[in-house]
């Protein structure tokens, strides 16, 4: 066998034979390999003409077939079999070589991985990748790690494959030794989960206040995403609210079941924000909403709690009288407003996350390639990340995305619709766990003052927790059991 | 040295001193232990004739002064040190023997630890201990966990110190096996952040929206503490509140530095609860409170942010006239409906959670028992939780505390009030974090249908997650990329 191939995937399930042949598409000669080769067989017979494949039927002739610095790609199921794989090929290949991990792996275990294989001389790199099958094949975002040096080998492919932003730059990076990548991926990842619930409550609002049905809610979607909200998951949106179910003859959306479901990085997001310090509301209401959709049980037994009650069941809902005609298109117009405005809010925490995470981990990410890096083929693409992507270009060291003049300007001329929202979902029962809680997150950053004082007396009362004073430096206790006199702590 | 000691406590800072003097003003023999012998000696010189101590000097003449089945507990900072002293201890006592560890670990390394001396048939229990230093002298409330045997020795002792309830018996309960203490302990704490939380909201709205003046909200809170809200964080809001700073004669509230800390409790129960799959953003909102309160830097560049502003800094706000003195009353009144309702929303969060604890690690955690040993002692002791007990009592199997009617009742009578404050308080830029992420858990549990089938129907779109039909059994995928067919993929 000859070294001829350039990069080399092993894992040929649907996310891998994409990648693969996007490889191959852009001129790659890649080697493919998979644990049964079946799979192998069948790529090539389906696919070969788009490039060129060089097909191995095991581990070592697989790395025998790449070239050096080898570059290979492991795209199994994240969690238990990764290491089994890793420890395979890294027995396999020579100092220099660089293994690259592009499943969803949580950043603690590809530091431990990328520490590991270092130690042995081997470039441990994990990679996000966004953009779901169709991503994988026709360009994703890339988010790789690991050492500088693996870069200059692995980079090149990655940005032959990679998604295109509207500039032309391929929406691909180094983010960041070791685990950068699999972080800024679950970033990406939280900020999804909230993106996805802020629409999600926007649609619930225009059905069961406005009384819009789904059809004219598509069309609001679809008018949205001409202007700043611009983005694929408002455009998909509007693509699934379209749909009619072909045997009931019901909006699509109506005969789905109201539980969401998730796979974990979402939940990852909130409780690495929650070691790091940083408030992230917006993801981690988005994730017990999706939580708390699937317990059917608690929903049941709660189900004749006494409220306000909406019937968004039905094709066109009960409550479709409630808004006249005319009125529909400026509620539209304030929901597109809070829509808006909680989004920039999800985002600067996202961004919040991002920077104390690489101040953690002494990564160094470069806020401004993050976002430069989502603007095409992920699922949060979208107009506003070139934007953020300028924000940060022009201030690295803005110390919230609400800083921004910019930014700070459109959340001011969006408060009164957005206070008006959250108001309105609370008197009609509609839940808006994202909405009312992004607008507590920009209330709470303004504040002049927070109750938080009384939190801190509180904690100094029935702990001896100490507390600062706003008046001069030190920090105190009061003898709240004794004769109520301070005394200085420190 | 004669065997002579019931109970032993090493580890002789605030917390174990107290409990040591607790169980000798009980009638206990305790043999005492510190790392340094001068506390022990300075225990006995100033408390020695509360009771009967036996002072030790070494590991050894510590365990020796124990009568068998030796009880000895460990009272040392959570984290590094406990697994060292614990090692020195299990290689002293012999099997049957209990060691108790009192801090506030980890229940996963309680689980970890009680593991490893089980093999060695040494019972290890975690225990909670709740109180505080006032708590551990006078009576706290206890949760130990460890195995049902260890209960026979240890539980009596404990039954002798613990606080008690209003119907006189002692807030101490074998929670369940293993680390089953320390987890009862650390919900204990989530819910204290979420109601801390609470009570900061209802005084800011009272202040800020209200214009009420610092002793004013005293004496709101005083008047509360006589109803359904009587409980300790209430009645030391009032005392804080009540407190004039000596040196600048302000209200104490206004002098203290608005940053709450946190030692990590309520983190980790959010970690936790995201971990089994429990929604329980009253604490979570509590936990990111705190956290954005402590971030000065943000919190100064986003100062100037637009928005409505209230000065709470003045000893009476500039805003007192907003709402005439009529309509305090009538205001201060909705405020207790809605501090009531979200406390109660937090409540079934936390039992939720003890639920899905006691499933997940057989733990078979009975609900009203935790609600009895949380009546006195400890820092959420309200008179609302024997109304819990009680619930608990008449039906175990209870899948939320909102399917209770009495409490089921109480929402439904608070909501116009609750709703009308989450309104106000957007309309007012005052952040209730607490309040509207409560009233989004109740309007989200008792929804028909909820917005979920939008996001799962996304996630089928750009990841063919998959959905459920709401008419049929079955999974399903519709070809979003193609002619839109359903397929179904069970």
């Amino acid at each position: 066998m000859t070294a001829s191939a350039q990069i080399g995937v092993t894992g040929l399930a649907v996310m891998g034979r994409n990648l693969a042949r996007n490889f191959a598409r852009n001129g790659c000669t890649v080697a493919l390999h998979n644990r049964t080769e079946a799979r192998t067989r069948e790529l090539v017979a389906e696919f070969g003409d788009e490039g060129a494949f060089v097909p191995t039927t095991s581990a070592r002739e697989f790395v025998a077939a790449l070239r050096r610095p080898r570059c290979l790609m492991v795209m199994v199921k994240a969690g238990g079999p990764t290491d089994a794989v890793i420890e395979e090929f890294a027995e396999l290949v020579e100092p220099g070589d660089v293994i690259v991990d592009g499943g969803n792996a949580h950043f603690e275990d590809t530091r431990r991985r990328e520490a590991a294989l270092r130690e042995r001389g081997i470039h441990f790199v994990g990679t996000g990748i966004s953009g779901g099958e169709e991503g994988a094949l026709l360009g994703p975002s890339i988010m790789p790690g690991g050492s500088a040096e693996s870069y200059q080998a692995l980079g090149p492919l990655l940005e032959r494959i990679a998604a295109r932003a509207p500039d032309g730059t391929p929406c691909t990076a180094h983010m960041g030794p070791d685990g950068a990548g699999h972080f800024v991926k679950m970033v990406h990842n939280g900020i999804e989960y909230a993106d996805m619930q802020l629409i999600a409550e926007a649609y619930d609002l225009l059905r069961k206040v406005a009384g819009l049905a789904p059809a004219e809610i598509a069309d609001v979607f679809r008018s949205w995403n001409e202007g700043r909200l611009d983005s694929y998951l408002i455009e998909i949106t509007a693509q699934v609210l379209t749909h009619t179910d072909a045997d009931t003859g019901r909006p699509f959306v109506d005969v789905v079941a109201d539980r969401a479901e998730q796979k974990g990085t979402g939940r990852w997001t909130v409780q690495t924000a929650l070691d790091l310090g940083v408030p992230v509301p917006g993801i981690a209401q988005a994730v017990f909403a999706r939580s708390q959709s699937g317990h059917t049980a608690l929903r049941e037994a709660a189900a004749s709690l006494p409220g306000p009650h909406q019937d968004a069941g039905a094709a066109r809902p009960a409550v479709s009288a409630r808004l006249p005609e005319a009125e529909k298109a400026r509620f539209a117009e304030q929901i597109e407003q809070s829509l808006y405005a909680s989004k920039v809010i999800s985002y600067a925490q996202g961004w919040d996350m991002l920077r104390a995470g690489s101040a953690e981990y002494g990564w160094d990410i470069e806020l401004s390639s993050v976002a430069a890096v989502w603007r095409a083929g992920c699922i949060i693409r979208a107009a506003l990340l070139d934007r953020i992507r300028a924000a940060f270009a022009e201030r690295p060291g803005l110390p919230t995305l609400l800083a921004d003049p910019e930014f700070g300007g459109e959340l001011g001329r969006a408060q009164e619709a957005w206070r008006d929202t959250v108001a309105t979902a609370a008197r009609h029962g509609v839940p808006t766990p994202g909405m009312s809680g992004a607008l507590a997150y920009y209330d709470g950053l303004r504040a002049d003052r927070l109750p938080a004082a009384l939190t801190q007396a509180q904690r100094d009362y029935f702990g001896a927790h100490t507390y600062q004073r706003t008046d001069r430096e030190g920090t105190y206790h009061t003898r709240w059991g004794g004769d109520r006199r301070e005394t200085r702590t420190d």
